[in-house]
């Protein structure tokens, strides 16, 4: 490792991980990966030394200095390599919008996907309907362009490759449907246009990959 | 109102407006604050047509273009009034620092202190020591320091207003010790310092209003 020694503490496929690490690649910086085994919780002992708030990943350690909170990540990556490709726009009302809808995705989209494929039968077509009311403003927002960040992906597809890539992986795992070309034409089309950029495809986990991590793993059904 | 067309839709005490309100006077900006009458709930077609996502404020308005969220308001105004005061650190990781400190006390400080605030008798117990211990890494990273951005208010105070003026105010409407001398000499004495600072106290509500504000409307015991 050089000057630039850049490590990202991550898990392989977690949607929060890959976007530290599609940010890096996008910028062209070099990185080490540390993958979490957090299949069997088996914390390394440095992320506890890195994030002993959270214990979680991701952590980006660069120069022996951890950062934690993908969004924070995701700000220092743009301000430490600016030469090479921006992620935020230039416009500081642009750069507000970009940061708005960032937290919108956490705040709001992620908790009501993750509450729909919990659901149980009954409350299932309820919880769905309320995932898609959160996904609506972004199918709004997307309007004719081809990402988010405009013709490039920028800020927002980043923190968004968790619905362009874990939504549909979701969907298939779970059995049932969330962004559906009719209702979400804007987004569908996002979505496989992003999974299918050169720089993403190097990032992003296989599809049949992340179905059966989430069938063997995260949805795995009680007896 | 001259060319630095500049309005907060904000709730006088609330503590997310304060934020903007504040980063506003410690930057020199004029601004025009346009109250919300959210105890009658009474909302401004203004606000909607400003933040029709959340329909909340603070919503800051420059020129006629809206921002909302205040963590994302704050960043805005960085960008935009330079000059005068720097609220974030210049150094990349610093700057990281600040905005991991700043989401930890909306993410984990205030729905805690809330929780604590709105127990019932038979958990208040409980829900104090959990609160506490949201405010244990802060007591930790102000060490020594006037303010979380050193000798002067920095972001992370901004942010932590919340804190130094919403919390002695709910201990005393509610009937309870959270943040105590004894278990937090270093925030105790920063909230002190914090709510006498000359541009603070320009901003900040009174004690004894907030105090009046919070039994009346916010934590009136249910009969």
């Amino acid at each position: 490792m050089g000057e630039e020694e850049v490590q990202v503490f991550g898990f392989r496929s977690g949607p929060y991980s890959l976007r530290v690490e599609l940010a890096l690649k996008l910028k062209g910086v070099d990185y080490q990966h540390i993958d979490e085994d957090l299949v069997n919780k088996k914390s390394n002992h440095l992320l506890l030394k890195y994030n002993p708030i959270y214990k979680k990943v991701p952590v980006l350690v660069h120069h022996g200095k951890p950062i934690s909170e993908s969004l924070v990540i995701l700000e220092y990556i743009e301000e430490k390599w600016r030469e090479n490709y921006l992620i935020l726009p230039q416009d500081p009302h642009q750069r507000a919008l970009a940061r708005f809808w960032a937290k919108y995705i956490d705040d709001n989209v992620v908790p009501a996907v993750q509450k729909a494929a919990r659901s149980k039968e009954e409350e299932r077509e309820k919880s769905i309907e309320e995932a898609q009311e959160t996904l609506e403003p972004l199918e709004k927002e997307l309007k004719n362009k081809s990402f988010f960040g405009g013709d490039k992906i920028g800020f927002v597809d980043i923190v968004g490759l968790v619905l362009a890539c874990w939504i549909p992986a979701t969907e298939e795992a779970v059995g049932f449907e969330l962004l559906s070309t009719h209702k979400f034409p804007n987004l569908t089309k996002w979505a496989q246009h992003f999974v299918n950029h050169s720089v993403a495809k190097e990032v992003l986990p296989q599809k049949d990959v992340l179905v059966a991590f989430l069938k063997n793993v995260v949805f795995v059904p009680k007896n």
